[in-house]
């Protein structure tokens, strides 16, 4: 589980100073967001007093990725910043879309015979430390809790930042034959990394909601299985739902989950800055913890065995992905399966027009759409004009909107507007369903296949090292023939850091999917070695 | 929020000394605990070398309540105890159950228009102790994170034991205009409540899972008229899901949530051993949060106008209460609306007849009720003899056991076993799916029938004193005329503890169904002070 961050985590290999350094800013930038949030507020106040307000934001993608972020993020109301530093409150906004993701993931692996549970937040120090690797790479951000009310604890206890360590001494108990097996438990929580390095909304935070399957077998073949089905449910959840394209493949030892055997990944792309991130993660921990939890069972044979297990993770991670790779100047654009509102019909009262028969023409024709089963709803506020409403739609990311207008009331049409390019069309109340779902159907595979198209275009081969800085400058994501040698890719991060502060590249992952390798290739940055595999590089979240 | 828990905790008033002392035995019960696990595990492992094991409990629900349900929860597999005292593993088993109970509240309020949300779970201690009267009936039990990996976090920050503290200054930030109400929120997730009192599974825990749904309107009346919504849901929860009858009214001043206007509550009744609990609680918080957060709006009338807040929630302890109210000596007895498996379809096969044959028709009648939307399960594993399965899901609780049998095969009809009552009945195929739909309801309408039954012969109404212990000491609940004083509150609690240890009795609830109260009718505890309603008392958990 750990290496859904560990990526994020390995950016820069702090020093003691370094680190020192990083609280300071984070407590720095605590304090900014605090003012940020008194400005917000003083802001807001003066609007009210100008009554119309400034709709939309003040800062294009392409000219402050980072800040257009942070504005899309509050401004569209999935977000706000909260007076813990690194955490933030999920809206309903940004809620309802982790709603559609769970339902569509929990469905899915019920249809696999696993079961929902959940286990405590709370980890005893010594089961933690059981697993040396796996403990490790938690230790530095794990939070304490030493106090209840007035009173010191005995001994302080972890929260969990992961439940490796939290569920495996009971599938030690529970576990004692075949017969038990597999046992495949999954839980929707909330977990606590403590990082001091730079907290962004969804994408690195504090506290974040999460999946988590942990799954027992009695043998590798079966574990392995499991791992790509769901590591195949990932995928869908990005490209089917969110319309991100991802590229499963596999990690380097280097980046797998620390006291794992092998982490599966799909890795996602964001083109405004040419960084890549990784998007979720499904590893086979072979037999490493059972060994240190005693998670042993009798064989049909009445040998002992030690059990086979996975585990597996997605996080609120996905919706900022999500928000990166779509969104634009206007605002948020949603996906139609995931946005918490497909459809917004908004009459267009003309003066010296009965606006209330406008109105409930629009209103009817919400009914219409809703009782088919879409999230639709009419915005009929008088206080509100219709470009503020426009407006207000469009940075909330709402696939589509449907205006009613006297001339079309008179022509019993509507015209529909797509928020991912503007599109108009002019469809009669006849055909105002089926028209409805055939735009939505369309305007999810078109961004999906945008995205693709643009994500496509930046991945390119690269055999040698002079071509690699050129090409990753070039905000690509990089695919070359790799030894595979952690020495060979950690030399690899070191000299593709830009004088600049551009970061150093890591391996995302090896592809699944892998163009010819002809023998003798050898590895693009250690060309005495040969290559092994075609291994998928760049600069990363 | 706080006064789901109230109740226990005031349950004894404990001086300095006494707190130290049950922190001693707290510690000394984490020990039994633990060495209580080693046991079941060297009991399972004895018992996997006997191969065929005991099933069933230890104890009877008449002999030894308190472990007949500590036996019931863990034999059933409901909870796992957990290595951190009063924390409790929520087993598959008893997460379906809590998944009916979230997806019938969640469909509800989500037709009153509350959305859900996510906030963080860490309050900065300057929000918590900012409501005076709140923060006092918390302070005692709040889990503090104070270190971060090897270092000091610079402020203590708290784990939210309920979130007013921790939502409200935000409501103060979203909420400019009366356009902006009403507001309402909720969000499923987990809290904390250190209590060093006796941990008991699902009824009282350290960390326990909830929904708290927090609103805001502009008048009072609509406040009011949530609150009774909630409570009403509420009531639906226990009687229409989970067959508990409860009496709904609203909490004295002394019983009401702390900082809060009013408390409305369900109050439930346990008759193995007498006691009251409570079952969920909607509180209307009146102006006073909104004056200390600074919750203000401008009105229709362009005037500042403080919001009307209410708070309301219900957590896992539901299904604690529903384990002490129906399950019997063979084990959980679950109403078929939350049961996981609501039928178990078992083969009988005998010695000389095809058992594939009656397998393969056993399966096909599972499908066909499967296909009917009920929740099934064929168990025809070859290891385990029918009188095994027969108390296993017994012991499960399971409503409905279809049995098929050779001769049933015969005549195409299969057994139906009752858990609840034992009653059998031979279906034919032909009805099997219309008479299993028809037993499950019948199921469910009698479990609440009987449990209401069995109720309402333990209320009783009591005018004198006199009357009043007997009533408690033979296990009822007390309906008595009060003149609703603080003082006689404490009076009656004081002189009600009997000397064995019976703990003394509080107020439960002033129903809001009111027997006749005859003008001049005195105070059951102070007869020189006029009764101003009839109020439940009762000892509670």
């Amino acid at each position: 589980m750990e290496d859904e961050r560990k990526l994020e985590e390995s950016m820069a290999e702090m020093s003691v100073d370094e680190a020192k350094e990083a609280k300071k800013k984070a407590k720095a930038e605590a304090k900014a967001a605090k003012a940020a949030k008194a400005a917000a507020k003083a802001a807001a106040a003066t609007e009210k007093g100008k009554k119309k307000t400034k709709l939309g934001l003040s800062v294009t993608k392409e000219e402050n990725f980072g800040d257009w972020y942070s504005e899309i993020v509050t401004e569209a109301e999935l977000i706000s910043y909260y007076d813990v530093s690194g955490c933030y409150i999920l809206r309903p906004w940004a809620y309802a879309i982790w709603e559609e993701l769970k339902a569509f993931f929990d469905g899915e692996i019920k249809k696999l015979g696993v079961e929902n549970c959940y286990f405590p937040m709370f980890v005893p120090e010594s089961n933690l430390i059981k697993e040396k690797d796996h403990v490790e790479g938690f230790a530095p951000e794990v939070a304490w809790v030493t106090k209840s009310g007035d009173t010191d604890l005995d001994v302080p206890i972890a929260v969990r930042p992961t439940s490796e360590t939290v569920m495996y001494p009971y599938y030690a108990d529970w576990i004692r034959s075949h017969r038990d097996l597999p046992l495949k438990l999954n839980q929707w929580c909330n977990v606590v990394r403590w990082e001091f390095k730079h907290p962004t909304p969804f994408i690195r935070s504090r506290e974040f909601l999460w999946q988590e399957g942990h799954t027992a077998y009695a043998t590798k073949a079966e574990a392995d299985e499991e791992v790509k089905q769901i590591l195949d449910l990932y995928r869908r959840i990005f490209e089917d739902l969110l319309c991100v394209p991802v590229i499963p493949g596999v990690k380097s030892e280097k980046e797998k989950f620390a006291g794992g055997l092998y982490t599966t990944t799909v890795e996602a792309y964001v083109p405004a800055n040419g960084r890549a991130i990784q998007g979720a993660t499904s590893h086979c921990l072979g037999q490493n913890f059972a060994k240190m939890f005693g998670i042993e069972f009798e064989t049909e044979e009445r040998a002992r065995a030690l059990v086979w297990q996975n585990s597996w993770g997605f996080t609120t991670r996905t919706i900022g992905v999500m928000v990166m790779v779509h969104g634009d100047d206007k605002g948020l654009v949603l996906p139609p399966k995931v946005a918490p509102l497909q459809v917004v019909v908004i009459p267009l009262p003309f003066k010296g027009c009965d606006s209330s028969v406008l109105v409930g023409a629009a209103e009817e024709l919400t009914a219409e759409l809703k009782a088919a089963g879409l999230r639709v709803r009419c915005d009929a506020r008088e206080n509100y004009t219709p470009g503020w409403k426009y407006n207000h739609w469009e940075l909330k990311g709402v696939p589509l909107r449907i205006e009613l207008g006297p001339k079309d009331l008179e022509q019993r049409s509507a015209r529909f507007v797509r928020r991912d390019n503007g599109a108009k069309e002019d469809v009669s109340w006849q055909r105002l369903v089926e028209q409805a779902r055939c735009t939505l159907e369309q305007v999810q595979k078109d961004l999906l296949d945008r995205a693709t198209k643009e994500r496509d275009q930046n991945v390119v081969e690269v055999r040698n090292w002079e071509d690699f800085l050129p090409a990753l400058d070039a905000k690509k994501l990089v695919l070359a023939p790799w030894c595979e040698e952690t020495a060979v890719e950690e030399w690899v991060k070191a000299n593709s850091a830009g004088g600049d502060g551009a970061m150093g590249a890591k391996t995302l992952c090896i592809p699944f999917k892998q163009p010819a390798l002809p023998e003798g290739t050898m590895c693009f940055a250690a060309p005495d070695k040969p290559a092994k595999r075609w291994t998928l590089w760049g600069r990363s979240y």
